[in-house]
Order: C-alpha cells, then structure tokens, then sequence
C-alpha cells in the first residue's frame, strides 16, 4: 500500500545544510544555470514508492496550519526550495510546508507523516549564558540578539546570514570557531524535536550538566533531519571576548604550517580562537574571480591565525611572542597583523570567500575530510597528479586547526569523467589515512553510500536499527545520510 | 524460559560509578558496616527471571578468557565488587569477569550475554592532542602520561586515582575542569562498545570533526552501560596550562556568591578555570571530621576561584583585577591567595575532601541535582527547615559555575523516615524549578524510577525504545537508568 506521502517535499530545516548557502544575503551570486535533476545524476539512489501530492492534501494542509503559516504549491514558490545554490542538487519537490509551531510541526507529521519546515521568527531569549530559541532562528540574528549581553553564539559560519539554528544543529554544523568553543554536541544542552510518529520530544534542558537517562538529543544532532524534525534548540553561550586581533602568514610548505600550528598552541593557548589555512591556489581563485589582493608576497601556503580573550595588552603580547618565535624559527615568509574589524574582515574574507569565488569556474566538486595532518596536505598532490589538465583548478584550504580540508575541483560544466575520476578514490585514500570522509558538511544524498569508508559494519548496522525504530517508513529525508538498503 | 545470565555480576567499568570511588587508594578510610541488602533497601525494584551461576558456568568463563583475565567466584574475591564504599549499596554478584580485550568482553557477551569487566593496564597512546584508550586505564595514570607531551585530561575528579577512564565516559562524569572544558559529549572523540549481542562497534575515530552517519557513540556516553560496554575511547586532549593560580573567597550570601561568578566570567573569561562553591556547614564539616584549617574568618559561604593559562604574569594580573573589583564593590568578606602548588592544593582539598569528611557523620544521603542559579540555594533553606534536627547535617557544595549542586544529609544511621521526607520531595522541587535531579551522578538504581521529573513522558518512551533494541534481554547493567516498567 502507498503510504499518504509526500516524496521530495524539502525542509528548510533539518534537510537543508548551512553550508549550502554560504553569503550573506548582500553578496549573493548571479543565478547560474539550473543543475540537472538529481534523480539523473544520482541514478543510483532506489526511490521509494511514495503517493503523489494531490490537491486535496493541499486543502488538508491548509487547514490544519494557522493563517501566519505557509503552504507553498506554485512551480515559483518551490523553485528556490528545489535547487541549491551551489548548482549540484535539483530536487522535484511539489509541495513545501511552513508551520509557525511545533504543535503545527507535530500535526503535519501526525496526519500525513510528512517532514514540514519551521518557524521563521528570531524568538530567541538567553538567561545566564544560555540561548533558548526556536529552529528558525538566523544565526546571525541570535549574534545580534546576544551582544548586549556580553555573549556570543559558540558557533560561527559563512553562511550566518541565511543559516537556521535548526539547520545548523540537524547537520552537526562545524565552522569557524569549533577551534575554541567545541562541537554542537557538547554546547547544545537541549533540543525539542517532532518525530515521525508525531510525538513531540521535549529535552529542551537549559542546565549545563543533566545526567538524567539517555542524552536523545545528541541523536537529533548531526543527523540531518532523518530522525526528526529540530524545532527549538537551548545553547551555551560563552562570554564575547572584548579584544580580536588577527595575523596572516605566508610560509614555504606544509610542514611549516604544521610546526606554525604547534607553536600557536603552546603559545597562545586560551586565547587561539581559529586556526586557518589555504593555499596558493586558493589564493589565486580569490585574486583571478572575485579581484581580492593579497596582502603579503607569494607564498605556497597561508595561514590566518586569530586570537581573542578580554585583555588586548595580554592578547597582544602574547600574539607578539608568537609572531617573533615563528620568525626566529624562519617558519614564514611574509605575515601581516591586523586589530582593527575592518582589516581583520579584510583579512578573514581571503578565508571566508573561497568558496564563492570558486563558483565562476563552473562546476565544483566539493570535498570536505578530516585527515591526520602528517596526511593533511599529500591528498592535495596527489589529487593534483590524477586529474592534471582535465580540471580548472584543484584548490584546498579548511581549519586545519581541526584537522579538517576542504578540496575543491573546478571545470566548466559537470563532467562525469572527473567525477569518477575523483569517486570513489579520494575515499579510499581518506579511509586508508583513518581520515573522515566528510568532517562537517555530513553524507546528505551525495556520500551516503560511501559510508562504509569512515565508519564500521557494526556500526552502520546500528545506526540503521536507529533509523527504522525512530522512522519506520522512512519519511523523514529519505535517501540521505545512511546507504541505500542493499 | 531462563536465559543463560548471571543476574548481579557488576562490572568495573560501565556500572560502578566513578564518584563512588572519590579517593586516591592512600587515604582510603577505615571500612565501615555492611550496608543492607540493596533488594532490601529498594524493594520497589522487580527483580527479572535470571539463572543461577553454576560451577559449569565459571568453568566455561575459565576456558573462554585467557590466562591474564581474571574469573572471580569466591565471596573473598566478590566482597569488593559487591559493596559500595559510600555504605549505601551491596549486591549480590556470585561472579566476576576481568577480560583483558575487547574481543574477550565480546566471546563473553556472545556465549553468555554477560556483561563483563574490562582492561586494567594503562595502555594509552596520543598523537597531536588525542588520547587512545582502553577503558580499563585509570584516570591519574593518564593525566601523568600525558604530562611530558605538555597536555591534559580534559576531566578531572576527586576520584582520579581510582576511576578508570572507561566508567567515566560510561557515566558521562562531571567533575572539575567541566567549566573550562565542557562535557565528555564534547570532547569523546570516539568510543569502541561490545554490543549486548556481542557485536564490537568502532566508532573510535581520532578525527576532531567526522560527520559520518548517525553519532552513535553519544548513546554510550551517560548511559552507564545499559547499552554498550565501553571497552576503548578517543579524548580530546587539552595544552596543558604553564600557570595555575587559586583565590579563595568569603562572602555573606549566596546573592554574592552569583555576582562574584558573573564578575569572574567576565574578567577572568578564557583563563577561568574552575568556580566552586561551599556552605559554612561544609567547612564546619571540613573542620569536625577531619580537622581541616578555615583559612579565612567565618563566612556564610566560599568560593573556590581558579584561572590557568600559558603566561602566569598575565594570569596573575587579570587574576589582581578581578580582585580588585569584588574587593571594591564589597563582595568579599574575606580571601586568599595561592599560587605555589602546595598551597593551591590545600584549598583544593577543602572542596575535594567534603565528601570524605561527610562520611564520618555515619549514613549520607547523597544529592547531585542542578539548578537555575536563582533557585540555586534556596533549596538547601528549604530542606533544613524541613528535616530540622532529625538529621546530624544539610550541606551544600559544588560546580556553581556549571549551575551543579551536591546537596548532602547526614544521619548516625540510615533512617526511612529521613529519606523519606527528602524524596520525593526533592526532586519535585527540582523539577518546579526546571532543573535536572541528577546533574552528573546519573540515575542508577536509586532514581531511575524517579527520572520523569526531569524528562517528558515522550523522552522517556523513546529512551526505552532505544534500550529494547540494543539491549531485548536487558542483560546490561539491569534494573538501572530507566524507570521499571511498569
């Protein structure tokens, strides 16, 4: 029997991943040619049998949802919902669902068993450090939201200006201050979520340590949607440091990187808040497509390193000490120091606009991996020596001090030559390294049936077991993160 | 049908809790009575249908596990196992395992569905700030091996010298350096468990961010090995701090106490370290039973203020700041300072050695709730004035900065009327104030029936789905964490 069902119906939360949308609404790029269906791209995805969306279940939903909530059904309405900025992913979704509550959320899941999205509103409220707020809250708008206060959210991304809190806690959301402030698993204390059946889970705790049963909402984190819907969120917030000051290196190879990192650690220890690096290939994509200058000499590698704390006389110093010690070592090239914000931005965007400015190559292949850093920067070459002129540029950069890579390639248009060229090797190569095949951007449709690269038998047979007790018929995002059954 | 199960088998890891254990083997103290038979002292428990052991099974266990691994049957032997040193529990275990590997711990559950004992030798392995483990290591014996790399254990507990690493991820304990460094969900890289069916899941990545398929090694941290026997775990180890430097404090009211916390967040943010709190009835306690020395004059209440970082000048001189500051807004009664190591540690063991000095007043019940820190103290008013001279002492203690309260009552000997005017009662106050009525102690068997004052009746129902599905024949660590059914 079909179940009453909706196939393709997108969620802005808990499906849609924060880095997908990586500008600020000011900055965002022309739109670019729609991407093949992902249905044709992806052929090896074995969709369900799910029932077509019919005009009745539109009124259905109409009445249920309140006036203020949103049931989007026009070809217009959905096609931001169906394509991804980044020109991939071309989803056919015939019916987006915009409940305003959780209750709402719970009704949707209840009658029809359907993944709806969530509420826009920026309803966050904070008490001693902690942030309680609703899914569809802007993560910017919760930075905003808590700078009275002294605060700042544990988290920080490109893309702040458009990404949900909701979104950023179902996709384990990494970032640019991971570094200092941890993983979402340990700074959200709590999350409220609707699973399949309806049922709403509240453990929306706003205590820092609750030892109370099994902690249910490190499963809603990171799992992108596919055990429930994320529909408020409680988070830690640490003090917002009064001084920032930034320092941008140029060194001549890996190596230096590695020991640069090592001596930040030991030197600025506390107050190190991000630890980046790219290289001289990003750096040239920055200057050729969006007309950034480099503020230092040539240099095979760059690393951007930030410190933050409450005393700039201290942060100073200290950055200082660190600055002469790598230059009596003779581990850099060239470096420049910047404390006031527009500098600092300056610098930060040589970072932070790498992946825009990779989009007017054409197509990108993007990769995201966590490799051990005697690995770190060999893949690079040695994706480099395989695909030679067939592709515009191989570029990598990412927060190395994590541990984590983003390799991108570049061509034209799509080419499945390159794709299979690339697929499944780099994941071979990771998982020989003992390396993460995806260290944020998590398996969504694309990876997840390379999963058995990064995690045992046992433990994917686990998360299944997880998946069919919560989600029994597959209706929350189906076809991502765990393979396809075989 | 019987199944083939041995019913109190306690393991070391996974079951006994490490803040049962709070002291380094050299000050251990006197061993006092036998507790009650704990099917006496909670009769409110149904016990399940489990075999007897026979001689045929402790022959059997002989064969399975090698030489080194341990098989324990005689009431000797068992005495330690079966007995908590606190006086509140005694089992009845007829057997315990001692495997030395994994795959011992999984032929044990495979053939019998036991859960058993783990690994003793410290056998623990870093690279680049991330330990490898196996369970069995003590807590201290990592923290020194750590030492020459310049690193840390990010926990730390009364307890180091005794607990071993593999109970404290099982119990997701707490502890001192929390407040710095967050929760083990945070900084548990990885975890290798024995499944009850045998099964060994390896999720022990050493990868700082893996966004790989569902966190499934979340479910074995807190559980208390109701799910999994964890057998090896990956941590995320901190630089360890060049300077550590402690102010002890005395103040008039707990309202002082919380603004004195805010001014240390503040002014001392990234270097704090730790922020403790205890009664005047704590040091009186101190004082009574083990003769420590108040060093500074009565005052209602202390805190216990420690920064930590990588430039002790620094450190020192926010440190005098923030001093200063409670100094002139007339916060403090009273303080001192220490800096030297001897020192530091004689005003650690005023907070470290309440526990111990507890005990002399003969029966402790032992509260670990956490609260807003608006309803922080009130409740300990609040049970004093309601158990009045029933009872030797009520004191309070603990991670204020983390909103953790150990609340404590002594009586000569174990009285019901005592306990019960504390609980329920306890524990619906806390959950009127929206706090956790076990913030780091977990549930055990002496809450779990109580764990619905904390979460919601969905939370719980698929808390108990989980425990079906991984554990059917409810072989791990039984009777414990969830309610009984009911």
């Amino acid at each position: 029997m079909l179940r009453r069902q909706l196939q393709l119906t997108r969620l802005r939360v808990g499906v849609w991943h924060p880095s997908s949308r990586p500008f600020t609404h000011s900055r965002r790029v022309a739109v670019r040619a729609k991407p093949q269906d992902t249905s044709a791209r992806f052929p090896h995805v074995k969709r369900g049998q799910f029932a077509e969306v019919t005009s009745e279940d539109v009124n259905m939903f109409r009445n249920i949802l309140s006036k203020e909530s949103k049931v989007l059904s026009s070809s217009d309405e959905l096609d931001g919902y169906n394509t991804d900025w980044i020109g991939i992913a071309k989803g056919n979704s015939q019916l987006v669902l915009r409940p305003q509550t959780t209750k709402e959320v719970s009704a949707c899941a209840q009658v029809l068993q359907l993944p709806p999205s969530c509420r826009r509103t920026p309803g966050g409220k904070h008490r001693v450090g902690i942030l309680v707020c609703q899914a569809g809250c802007v993560l910017a708008s919760l930075e905003d939201h808590l700078t009275d206060a002294e605060l700042m959210m544990p988290i920080d991304l490109g893309s702040k200006g458009s990404c949900r809190i909701g979104g950023n806690v179902s996709t384990n959301a990494g970032g640019l201050r991971l570094l200092r402030y941890g993983s979402l698993h340990g700074s959200v204390l709590g999350v409220e979520a609707v699973l399949a059946n309806g049922d709403i889970v509240d453990c929306l705790s706003t205590m820092r340590k609750d030892n109370t049963g099994y902690d249910m909402k490190q499963l809603f984190i990171g799992s992108e949607g596919t055990l429930g819907v994320v529909t408020a969120v409680s988070i830690l917030c640490p003090v917002r440091p009064k001084s920032t000051q930034v320092a941008f290196l140029g060194c001549e190879s890996f190596d230096m990187v590695q020991r640069i990192l090592w001596q930040a650690k030991q030197m600025l220890s506390e107050t190190l808040s991000a630890f980046e690096f790219l290289d001289a290939q990003s750096m040239t994509c920055n200057e050729e497509n969006l007309g950034l200058k480099n503020p230092l000499k040539e240099s095979p590698f760059y690393v951007l390193v930030e410190v933050s704390g409450s005393n700039s006389n201290h942060d100073e110093e200290k950055l200082n000490a660190f600055l002469q010690s790598v230059m009596d070592k003779s581990l850099v090239l060239d470096g420049t120091l910047a404390t006031g914000i527009s500098k600092i931005q300056e610098l930060w965007q040589l970072r932070e606009r790498i992946t825009e400015s990779l989009l007017a190559d054409g197509y990108n292949y993007k990769y995201d991996i966590s490799l051990p850093l005697t690995h770190y920067y060999d893949v690079v070459q040695v994706m480099r020596e395989r695909l030679r002129d067939r592709v515009t540029r191989v570029v990598a950069y990412g927060h190395v001090g994590d541990g984590n890579l983003h390799l991108n390639v570049t061509t034209p248009q799509y080419s499945a030559e390159v794709a299979q060229l690339i697929e499944p090797f780099l994941y071979e190569y990771t998982s020989k390294c003992r390396g993460s095949i995806s260290a944020e951007h998590g398996m969504g449709l694309m990876k997840n049936r390379y999963l058995h690269y990064s995690k045992s038998d046992a433990a994917i047979r686990l998360m299944r077991s997880v998946k069919t007790l919560m989600d029994p018929h597959g209706i929350l995002n189906p076809y991502k993160t765990l393979p396809p059954d075989t």
